[in-house]
């Protein structure tokens, strides 16, 4: 069968091997699948990500950057057929989402980071029967496609510690930066104000719910939390607590994921601030403790979401709470991969490219 | 009256004015004041020290940090004379302590690090007569010194999220990983695991509670985590956690403040720890953020302490619950204090000296 490989740091479209469903397995067909800014950067940084990611502890059953892999996580896939044993609860030809792990008789594969199974820039693709999900009836294949990065935006916003009253900023509105908007929104949070120095992500950004949208060019948005009733400085907040008023902690979330712009927050940020650093910056960077100490500022590394998190956004997307209508910006079929990730570096030019690999 | 000056980045003892309690003040003369860390890095590093300050929005009421300065903010006091128009509920001759701040005419000073009062490396100082508190009967007025940087402990397990089963580790057995131990056993939290290279601080360390000290040059703390139950990769966790196991959130408190511990904690810690950053870096500190995600670590900078909370630690040294005793392991007078600066950079020659400017 098609594939995109990622090979010699180069993606090329060639054959690779057809997939056997094993035990518990399905097979499916690929509709559609995002391409994710982490795909960009596994292009040509694999093997950094790789070597930090075994600092980290995680697990990647033995990975090997250097030899074949086919990108692909944000995927809306079809039943074609099903491993020996299966009672097929879903029947062949259901669409299908799933989170990007499939489970192998040698270990967890992580679909998009494996050199034994493919992702979804392939015509086909094994999953875990126990993890797939049925896309509820009417639900756009490309907007099923939308689940995976969505669910990263649900699990940062679990992972904030949101008053009542807390007003939060949304700094970067790519698609992490969409996916925390819409998860805030869809939990009836707000004010919300979104940071992107891209009118066309400022545009999205307002499209998903944001209430108020900021140009960095122009203004910082900074400058909006004493409007709202924040004071900036530890003492000046102090002072409206003691004559009896009160405002929600500050939430911030860093969608950015580039050195300097947690530095950046911490320094602009009000006191007392819980910056949640959802934008993967793989660089080393700096940050001034002392400044963080004295506003006492909360920094919550976040990461992915749970299997609950993922099915929890394919119903919000479903049940129209989150409206990605609009999202994809453009459509490859196979042979234009290469194509979009020299596209999706002009941030201007897309928000989602789906690549279509029947297409 | 006499004091130590900070002039020219040295201390010298001079005379210095004296001082006539405002309303709202009283007048007291200094029984006891411990030399903090911060003393010892302001003294060489005072202007870096008030940049960053003034960066991070804190205020200071103008203090000019080439201005003299007299150091002093872990005091115990004795009420000489009240201010006019005083109800004099605490008679002069009252030992008090005080959150180190006092209210002027001209705005709040941080007493020992101020230009216009002197902190407690005076011979007498000015309170806020609202601020003060009278030191219970019977507790000794070198304990009663150390209410300051035993409430900065308190302070830092209150920002933590213990949970009923975390296993706590203090890095560092300084004066702030003492007062962090003495917190949580107070709390009646455990384990709590302490580390320091220092016998001297270990041996602190056991004697206020910790029931697990470790050499760092001889074991790693962290070699203790898989042991106490807690694994350290989030594979291994969530496991223990899909087969109905448990166990309570790793928190982690960072009571050093040099560059790169943060980074080395983050690097080493289990997947899901809380780092409470209660050692105050003064450097730019390096961090490697995709780690911290993959980890989904927290870092929670902290700093002080309430009022509530700086009373709460008097009355816990008073009824004996923090068992101070011992932790003193110096005293000078005035003329001693630029000799115990000294003798502080080594960190097996003392825990903590106090200050008695009437010796």
């Amino acid at each position: 069968m098609r594939a995109v490989v990622r090979r010699n740091r180069q993606l090329v479209c060639d054959e690779i091997a057809e997939l056997e469903p094993a035990e518990g397995q399905v097979l499916v067909r690929t509709l559609a699948c995002g391409i994710c800014g982490s795909d960009l950067h596994a292009l040509h940084h694999m093997e950094h990500m790789i070597a930090l990611t075994r600092r980290a502890g995680g697990p990647d059953n033995g990975f090997d950057p250097a030899a074949d892999t086919v990108f692909g996580h944000e995927f809306c896939a079809e039943i074609l057929d099903h491993g020996p044993g299966s009672a097929k609860a879903l029947k062949a030809g259901t669409r299908v989402v799933s989170v990007p792990v499939t489970l192998t008789a040698g270990g967890m594969e992580a679909l998009g980071f494996s050199n034994r199974l493919p992702g979804g820039f392939a015509e086909r693709m094994l999953l875990s029967e126990a993890l797939v999900l049925a896309v509820p009836n009417g639900l756009a294949t490309e907007q099923a496609a939308l689940t995976e990065p969505f669910a990263v935006g649900l699990h940062a916003v679990a992972k904030a510690r949101i008053d009542e009253n807390s007003i939060c900023l949304v700094v970067g509105c790519g698609p992490v930066g969409l996916a925390v908007i819409a998860a805030l929104k869809a939990q009836g949070r707000g004010p919300v104000i979104a940071a992107d120095f891209s009118p066309r992500r400022r545009a999205a950004a307002e499209k998903l719910g944001a209430d108020i949208v900021v140009d960095p060019a122009k203004e910082s948005p900074h400058d909006r939390w004493e409007g709202l009733g924040v004071p900036k400085a530890r003492a000046a907040q102090q002072m409206v607590r003691m004559t009896g008023g009160g405002f929600g902690r500050p939430v911030i979330f860093e969608c950015v994921g580039a050195p300097g712009v947690v530095q950046a927050l911490i320094e602009a940020s009000p006191a007392g601030a819980q910056i949640v650093v959802a934008g993967v910056c793989m660089e080393t960077d700096r940050i001034e403790p002392s400044i963080a100490i004295t506003k006492e500022i909360e920094l919550t590394f976040v990461f992915g979401y749970t299997p609950e998190e993922f099915a929890k956004t394919l119903h919000h997307i479903a049940e129209a709470e989150i409206d990605v209508s609009g999202l994809v910006t453009g459509r490859v079929g196979l042979d234009g991969v290469a194509g979009a990730f020299t596209a999706l570096a002009d941030p201007e030019a897309h928000v989602k490219i789906l690549v279509e690999p029947g297409a």
